[in-house]
């Protein structure tokens, strides 16, 4: 598994274009919102043991952190899907997505291509092993994630 | 993008031995509860609209086909870690596992193989594009679904 070939499957088969992305079953806002949450419990539940690493709470484990940064850089790119119009608050109660999100649609999207850069950026620096570098690259992810919630989702 | 590319992401990098997967930061019950919903979410989510193009409800589109049918095997591969020993109905309430899961830990795991490995040959077929034997391959995916929740999820 080289890094061209993680980075085409995340870019090119999986990838979808953020916010023009239809389903095709034509799901129902609340469906595209639990897809949308499922998708981040993915992302956190493989995002955490690397910070836990990273923090020297758990051995530090190279290989642990490859397999977990491709789960999350594989849902960064399975997110876009998650944003469909017609899903936000004023659609759905339960959901801690801003309108800002469809509204600032540019602005999302970048800070969506920042998570997708970062996270298979993690990848590769996982894959080569080095301990700085790899915690160097989550502190770099991790502000993509904050950077996003700060600006488009509910406290 | 080739089969043999795929499959090894599938089965080698993100694998997980079934059952045995201990997540590093050490989850609580409900967090493994919360992660294997989002992960049979994120397979629905995907599963469903090749449902609706084998059943004639939508146009059909071997490339969108192919693309769901990735992050149902991902999934797929991404599932055994959210059935680890103390995340049964015994120790959280709001889960339809049924314990059997666990006592019967021999059977999940060729219930989940079957999954695992009948989603990975709808990629393929999906690539290959073929209408009617994408029709009988999401068929014997769809079975193993069934299978497992016949056996292993309260209704």
């Amino acid at each position: 598994m080289n890094k061209q070939r993680v980075l085409v499957l995340a870019s090119g088969i999986l990838g979808a274009s953020i916010l023009t992305a239809v389903q095709a079953a034509d799901p129902k806002p609340q469906d595209v919102v639990d897809y949308r949450k499922a998708v981040y419990t993915v992302v956190g539940w493989n995002f955490k043991p690397i910070g836990a690493m990273v923090k020297g709470e758990i051995p530090f484990d190279a290989a642990a952190v490859a397999r977990h940064a491709q789960y999350v850089a594989l849902m960064s790119q399975a997110a876009p899907e998650g944003f469909t119009k017609g899903s936000g608050p004023d659609a759905v109660k339960d959901t801690e997505a801003k309108a800002e999100i469809w509204t600032n649609a540019d602005k999302f999207k970048t800070a969506m291509t920042n998570f997708q850069q970062e996270s298979a950026k993690l990848v590769d620096v996982a894959k080569a092993g080095q301990e700085a570098d790899i915690k160097a690259q989550f502190g770099k992810t991790a502000e993509t994630c904050k950077a996003c919630h700060k600006e488009f989702k509910k406290d």
